[in-house]
């Protein structure tokens, strides 16, 4: 599952036993947290990681798909979505092509790393081989589809860290080396 | 706040209207969720990310803290915590070298990347400059202190992903290059 935006909404209530909650920092904390006067349990909020891959076929042309859902409908992104309880990230990046283009994908190493602190999450990208031809839109998507570096619809990427990853990776395929890197994306960024 | 467990306690009320949710698998995802019957809120659960640094001193010491709370209290860790909603992993590390060893430490390239699946969360951790020597305790460390290599406490550190990223961090240094590493840690690890 690839919903890129769930909204921040404000916690009102316990979520172990339904009472309304106080916003306070606890003793020997340093941040405000919903805490429950009744049975005392915190809700703590942290920024979630949004894993990914570029799936790199053996032609050298990577896998894109063109977003079926908001935010940015319309726009071209590498498979990647909401990592899950229970798996690695690994395992998240390999689900995430599966899922969004029906494509198996043998993950490789970390590539890049970004901090979104405006919407508290973190993106992170491995690369990998796209293992067979035979993908297709999954759900979330309305076409998926391989592009050499020349043919990358630049201007029609949904997200910063999709440009930048893909900056990097065809920078360094060129380079005859990859690096893994690590930045913050803010605002008007997106 | 370093705080490195935070129960999973299962999900029985909704957090926004406090009535006891319905879990299951909502239209169009592919995992059950805690969804509210009443206000139709979803509470989705990630794995949580947890940042810290490699706080290199000039003399090439490391920082370490030992740990004054459990899990692992006694055994010694590098600086390291839950990333808080709205920062960057990078101000999330220096955060915490400030919090648990009130050391203010430069906070330099991404080096390692862990997925722990069973407990669902991440670990991160950049390599970093103590920019002085002016350190002490933190309110979750009952001590803190420089060790060079040979000095490193093998088997007394707290978790598998600090002794991965020192035993990375003096390959590297030794070979005179640092090189990014992702990897998975499950049980028995720790």
């Amino acid at each position: 599952m690839t919903r890129m935006v769930r909204r921040l909404i404000p916690i009102s209530h316990c979520n172990v036993c339904g009472t309304p909650v106080e916003t306070k920092i606890p003793p020997g904390d340093t941040h405000s947290r919903a805490v429950c006067p009744a049975c005392g349990h915190i809700q703590y909020q942290n920024p979630k990681p949004v894993v990914g891959s570029v799936p790199e076929w053996e032609d050298g042309r990577i896998l894109l798909c063109r977003r079926a859902i908001e935010p940015r409908r319309g726009f071209w992104t590498l498979p990647a979505g909401f990592m899950e309880n229970g798996e690695t990230a690994a395992e998240g990046a390999a689900r995430e092509a599966l899922e969004e283009a029906n494509a198996r994908v043998q993950i490789g190493d970390l590539y890049t790393f970004y901090s979104l602190p405006h919407i508290s999450q973190l993106y992170v990208f491995f690369r990998s081989r796209l293992t067979d031809l035979d993908f297709s839109p999954g759900e979330e998507s309305l076409e998926v589809k391989l592009f050499t570096e020349r043919e990358i619809p630049w201007e029609e990427l949904a997200f910063a860290s999709v440009t930048r990853t893909l900056e990097h990776f065809f920078a360094d395929r060129k380079a005859g080396r990859f690096i893994a890197r690590a930045g913050d994306i803010r605002p008007p960024e997106r």
